[in-house]
């Protein structure tokens, strides 16, 4: 374990400034376009109008920054699929450019999974493109313990499938 | 066609009663639990609260009633799914049982299509259940030109897949 790890914490509270928070985050990963950059602060803007309410759960990555204040640089948002039995799904996953290739990503994902399997979460869904370009974001869930289960063709534009992925969530897997 | 199809209309906007009609609309199908009853009277709330925006278009057929006034018995909701290029959803249709089995839910779905195709949708997406209770529903949108496209496992519940049907939009495929 790097030395640094241990400055980081998560929380899992959402307050006003995290709008701007998740919308740096994600313009700098360069992975998103501009009306994804919005949706993801509207999804915070929601939750902190509705709170749980609004099916939105966030966990965010933080380090002490200068003077002590946090630095939060990376976000989870994930939520209950309406109408299923402990299906949930991983809506955004994104760490900040210059903290990312640090397994911060994983480690922020590992413990959404938790968080959903202690509310009953059976399965965690993700979603993403299927074309090469997004092959990174694949193995990214691959690591995380996800498995392509299907694809939806023509989804994200013609030409352009869905590939859903799945993470079982919960203690069973790591039975002998 | 029958001659009582004549007095049949269709309505895009979105009424504050209408939380309660779609209510009881779903309610009367004996399809959806009273998660999904209550989830799609909180939809109608949701779009009457912050209109186009919510992502959440309907369609609503009805006949004149007694007394003139308009008896409303049918209800699709759709919308485009955020971040794609024109791939819309379903997310509800419904036909009070009163009026099932006349062909009311395939003209709704035809012309919700069309609208759908019209603000630039290419696709539509419907899911439901893969159990084989819901094969009147897998032929409803068999039907009404949908193809199974793809399956998510134990996304209901434990053993009870997603089954994910598409619809192609717009006029292309009647060219000789």
């Amino acid at each position: 374990m790097r030395a640094d790890t241990m400055s980081i914490s998560h929380r899992d509270q959402v307050r006003q400034p995290d709008v701007a928070v998740v919308r740096a985050i994600t313009a700098s990963s360069g992975y998103f376009s501009q009306e994804e950059e919005r949706l993801a602060g509207s999804l915070v803007l929601e939750r902190l109008f509705k709170g749980l309410e609004s099916g939105y759960h966030f966990l965010f990555a933080e380090r002490a920054g200068q003077g002590g204040q946090a630095d939060t640089f990376a976000f989870a948002c994930y939520g209950p699929v309406p109408c299923t039995q402990g299906a949930w799904e991983l809506y955004w996953i994104a760490v900040r450019q210059d903290m990312r290739g640090h397994g911060h990503g994983g480690e922020l994902v590992a413990r959404a999974a938790e968080r959903m399997a202690a509310l009953g979460g059976r399965r965690c869904l993700a979603e993403t493109s299927a074309r090469a370009q997004y092959a990174p974001t694949w193995r990214f869930y691959e690591a995380a313990g996800f498995t392509p289960v299907a694809t939806v063709p023509d989804y994200w534009a013609e030409g352009e499938d869905n590939l859903i992925y799945m993470l079982r969530l919960g203690r069973e897997e790591k039975t002998p």
